[in-house]
């Protein structure tokens, strides 16, 4: 498999993961929002993808979320391709060193990101509707909101994609892991490394994982702190609960409208790093995802 | 989207679909045989996809089961790209001329295949475990289980894939399509065209349609004739069923091992063909997949 297949296949393995409370999984529609919509956006998403490994990060992240939007018809996975494009062209060049996927790798990537990178990403906003805070009061010519009609400004203060990032990262997860390393990613990547299991299995106990770490971004975004501390602090207390449990956690969230969608971004690109490492989808019996049969 | 990409988000929509009675599907597990083998399989059958688009039919079909294997480390969707492959090279060559994929599209690709497109045929079983039936006794030389060894006898008999087809195509509901213009494929996707609602419900739907049809071929050569003919009529009593009763044949049919896997590949076929058509994953609330919750 290529990086891009791996991308793919991660975006398809997080979806797949259930109980992941409050998103879409396998057992899980949202309101407005179906389970076929994120397979459509995983196979649109693909052509950017393809990109990503050897083409500007910025032009490969705005056409995997065109077509993304084009296929799925809403905004899927948005955040997840922002975390998996500087990701996919660092495993790419790593590969072509015959080296594995490191923090170090991917830094690289997203700190030689330019304006025009930038750009890309502000042009981004325009194929999808994201949920996004308002920006801070010294940055309005930033808003990403203005899409596009942002380009001169960012010419003109000469912002590349990374200091995009930065000027959000104290607010969202996932600008904090583009201008860190990417830290949480690659610890959950280590946890589903080290687990058994089928793949989507192990993608809801990284989601579980990741949840009780830090207030979701787009909970924050869509309820406030205190909500998406509490979300943090229920995550926390189910992280060794039966299954049971956190399936009835995720259909609360569901039913009260609370999307921890950043969260779900985070463990794409966990299962991203982990494919590039070496697991693999494998056969055998499954116990404990689906209605399983023995013949 | 490409021919590939919706030859891609075909095999994706085909294993969501359900109740898929005797199928993987979105609810259900097979033992040894995982959901998320079947994203894997449509991840890596992708370059072969993308071949079909106008490189030889044999040649895509071998990169397309080849990749498939890799990935999801079994056989999760031989047959349905037996009858993507040709169906993707006849949608490309029917949208460089700006037209509507037809049978005649098909006929024309399947009717051209050479001794070539037989040759890697016979290797593409050597990638993957296929459940055949016994040839007839006047065609042990082309036996498919042979694999290339079955190649100087296909070049010495001067036998085209679409030759090798006419062989099965009394006793392999593929086959059958293959040389005559892939009705049923073509049929069932005018019903997916003309159904409203979720792409993979109406997968779904058009599954059970078509298992009504015809004995399942691949049932036929696990447990025979009289065991695929009681499928066939459990099926036409359900056409019109509560989904509770379709599922409960569903786990039914799962218990007992039996596999109308041949059923799921027009399935996929037909998806594609609908997609090609123009259907398009949308929007909106789900109501009758998975668990779906209104804000």
């Amino acid at each position: 498999m290529t990086p891009a297949d791996r991308a793919q296949l991660a975006l398809l393995l997080e979806v797949a993961g259930t109980p992941k409370p409050g998103n879409v999984d396998r057992e899980r529609d949202l309101a407005g929002l179906r389970f076929e919509q994120f397979l459509a956006g995983a196979v649109g998403a693909r052509e950017g993808l393809e990109l990503a490994e050897s083409g500007p990060v910025g032009e490969a992240f705005e056409a995997a979320v065109s077509g993304m939007a084009d296929a799925s018809g809403t905004n899927t996975q948005f955040g997840c391709l922002l975390l998996l494009t500087p990701l996919v062209r660092a495993a790419a060049r790593a590969r072509a060193s015959a080296g594995d996927l490191t923090p170090d790798d991917v830094s690289a990537v997203v700190e030689n990101t330019t304006v025009s990178d930038a750009a890309s990403f502000y042009c981004a906003f325009e194929h999808a509707d994201v949920a996004v805070q308002e920006p801070p009061a010294d940055a309005e010519a930033l808003d990403v909101r203005r899409g596009a009609d942002a380009i001169p400004d960012l010419r003109e203060q000469g912002v590349s994609l990374y200091d995009v990032m930065e000027l959000s990262a104290e607010r969202d997860a996932n600008a904090h892991e583009w201008t860190t390393g990417f830290p949480r990613v690659f610890r959950a990547a280590e946890r589903i490394e080290a687990a058994d299991g089928p793949l989507a299995d192990r993608a809801a106990s990284a989601f579980l994982g990741l949840l009780t770490e830090a207030p979701d971004t787009l909970v924050v975004t869509q309820h406030g702190e205190s909500v998406a501390r509490d979300v943090m602090a229920r995550a926390y207390d189910l992280r060794n609960a039966p299954r049971e449990e956190v399936s009835a956690f995720a259909d609360d969230l569901a039913e009260r409208g609370v999307n921890p969608g950043t969260t779900a971004d985070l463990t794409a690109a966990a299962l991203y790093v982990a494919l590039e490492r070496g697991i693999a989808v494998e056969g055998g019996i499954s116990t404990d995802s689906g209605v399983t049969v023995d013949e």
